[in-house]
């Protein structure tokens, strides 16, 4: 008898790593991609936000059995490294001693999850393979190849893994019962660039996620281990300061030298490339059902396109597929189940950190230049040490805590909030927070709100 | 120079509405519907959900200078006709003495508009001209004739009154920044019919709404001027008991027999019409923008179909029409200016119908034979009567209140919701509710959240 078999539409990092984990479940999968195979002609040039992986990124590929590898590529990230308007730095720790979030080449990493299904799980990829439909009820996709001739390609199964601007989503646009949202944020973005310095170094602080804050903007850097930074200018699209706003040249000047004055020093031609690209959009897709007939299923950014403020895009793809992995083995392949409790599980997880992401641009942009944020900060992480099991604080469990599901994580952050809005409500709060009365206080109030579920 | 030139797509009432008070201001308007002329041929059969009107729709038909005819060949429905499952039948008025809500036919409204636009405005109508494509920095249209002719039509503006599955809409999705949300509710519905008795009159009382309330799915009738009724059965798609779990005549058979015995007294077939029928589903749609490039806007449904459980689709496609219609004459034909204040007027008032359509299902179908629920509306009823000034409720905010905008409504409704909730949670309210010490903690709680606004 045959091989079951599986068509995976999208060669991106979340395409392959599902392709993975579907051939070590013994399937026959054929991946395909759009666009040229990356390995042989850079197509990661201009667009790509610099990623993120944290600890569930980590966590779902080891889930499907791939080690530490990756790692060795990405850079640590321990703190924020926060550039007030005035030029002062400071830092702020993204969670307890020792953790921090992972600055990685989408390139990179895609090229490594490629070669991994290549070579170890002996998938057959298909490049420059655009999907031009999909019957949703055989699972049969047919493709256009470069030279303009058709493909038509049978499977048991397919996937959608086609990222936030997914062709399989918009031809299920027309299914019955087909719930849809997209949604675009005010702010655009463009990428700029730090270069290294003569010897190979970083111009910044390496093991850093340098922000700008400035409230309605903010520009941000991540290394990269070839010694530059990758950044990126959050801006709105329309209004005063805007993309549209900012149009000729002493304009643009003024604006970065009024805001990014530390930074223009070390930033390649930022006046010439903010006028020379376009910005793009940010925007959320949020769609169901996930799956369609038992047949066809959407994964990563394809089923929840969200916007990179919480850096957990890759890694909630990753989870997806890990969550997949370990539905197969509990149902036993039986896809009849798989399917249904596939989107049943990630369907609320997407929708948080859709939620959780969204939030996060007023956090990075405005609160992280706060003090009244960083005192809030403060409080929360020495609580939190004193009371590990009591309280984890909100980007922790999002970003440490890889077995807190995304909704477990917003709906405890959101009662989280309640009970520190009372605490910054105290009086003299400012002064007095590293008494042990406000220590005590919280720990009444956490109690109260968590203490049954310890 | 020639005058102002408008395409409406679109010929229902939205669009034959929006057309005449164009053509009142002296715009050449040409009006486009993809359907044949229902006053021909009809094309009302099977499809649409009996309308109601009430105030805001009354209202906006004057401010745009169409008295009350269309009234004559409307049936007052004074209150709801709650049928329990018991076969006991209760009264729950809609408003204070004489507030009603009118039951009116589609086809009839829609018939009666398109006469007076051809009639007294000069507006030159195009039967079977289905919208193929649209230029959104032109307004030019293209149509495609019942003979499969092209026809392309240059305007100055066009206006996509289309309805919930506007055209227009679909092919603007395609632009830049458009955000957009389809969600399908659980439940679909299908139309039944209670036929006249033999003397043309109502098998049921005629100025009543009817309602069959059984939590998780109901049925309702509207009197039609010919002695029917027009019942729409509203279910979920899916589960037990749905659309898709009764599909044997013994097994629809019982579900009517035990939810509605006494409508299946008078309903003409309904197990047949049951299996015969596909349900329709129900979804709701949310855009922005509403407008493109000064040139295209849309309109009613088009703009933001909801879902009909607060009687509110063709009032407020109305109120849309009467925005625009006082628009036009504050910013003196400048359509720069036009465009952005009528989005920005109209888009938070559908966002709020839509919300409060979405909620009211809940309280038609499953509060609305509640006991409990039924004090609640006693208790506002009375208080509100004591001090008008003081509290409307929301039912008679959103029907009765049109110069109460729909998100005020809805902000206002929110807020006495949390006092209901006190004084429903007031120890022995069943029995004392008519206490004078119940409308005194009411008036003391409803001044400290209303007092400052009175």
């Amino acid at each position: 008898m045959s091989r079951v078999a599986f068509t995976v539409v999208g060669g991106g990092p979340v395409g392959s790593l599902l392709a993975i984990s579907l051939a070590r479940h013994g399937y026959a999968v054929g991946l395909y991609e759009g666009r040229p195979d990356s390995r042989q002609t850079s197509v990661y040039q201009g667009r790509s936000i610099n990623i993120a992986l944290s600890d569930r990124g980590w966590s779902s590929l080891e889930k499907i059995g791939i080690g530490d590898e990756v790692r060795q590529q990405a850079i640590p990230m321990y703190h924020r490294a926060i550039h007030g308007a005035d030029g002062e730095l400071s830092k702020l720790p993204y969670g307890q001693e020792g953790d921090a979030i992972w600055s990685v080449s989408r390139g990179g990493i895609n090229e490594h999850l490629l070669n991994l299904a290549e070579d170890e799980a002996g998938i057959a990829t298909h490049f420059e393979h655009r999907l031009v439909d999909i019957d949703f009820t055989t699972a049969v996709t047919t493709f256009e190849l470069a030279n303009g001739e058709q493909r038509v390609v049978e499977a048991d199964y397919a996937f959608g893994a086609d990222g936030a601007y997914s062709k399989v989503r918009r031809l299920a646009h027309n299914l019955p019962r087909f719930s849809y949202s997209q949604t675009y944020m005010p702010q655009s973005y463009i990428e700029l660039n730090i270069p290294a310095n003569a010897d190979g170094s970083h111009q910044l602080e390496t093991n850093a996620l340098h922000i700008w804050p400035r409230k309605d903007f903010m520009l941000i850097a991540l290394p990269n281990t070839d010694g530059t930074f990758t950044c990126t200018l959050f801006l709105n699209h329309a209004g005063d300061p805007s993309f549209e706003s900012l149009r000729e040249w002493p304009a643009v000047e003024a604006f970065f030298e009024a805001n990014f004055a530390d930074a223009m020093a070390v930033l390649e031609r930022p006046v010439d490339v903010f006028l020379e690209k376009t910005a793009a959009p940010l925007f959320l897709v949020q769609v169901f059902p996930w799956s369609f007939n038992r047949k066809v299923a959407l994964i990563g950014d394809a089923a929840h396109a969200i916007v990179p403020f919480y850096g957990q895009g890759m890694n909630c793809g990753f989870e997806d597929c890990a969550e997949l992995h370990a539905l197969i083995d509990r149902y036993d392949h039986d896809w009849e189940r798989i399917f249904p409790a596939y989107e049943n599980a990630r369907k609320p997880n997407g929708d948080a950190i859709a939620e959780l992401s969204k939030r996060n641009f007023v956090e990075m942009s405005d609160l992280s230049g706060d003090k009244r944020f960083q005192l809030r900060k403060q409080i929360e992480a020495k609580f939190s040490e004193r009371y590990p099991k009591l309280w984890t604080p909100l980007y922790s469990m999002v970003t440490f805590s890889p077995d807190v599901p995304y909704a477990e994580a917003l709906r405890v952050g959101d009662e989280q909030n309640e009970v520190m809005e009372s605490i910054m409500a105290m009086p003299g709060i400012a002064d007095d927070w590293d008494e042990e009365y406000v220590m005590e206080r919280l720990h009444d109030l956490a109690l109260q709100t968590f203490g049954a579920h310890q």
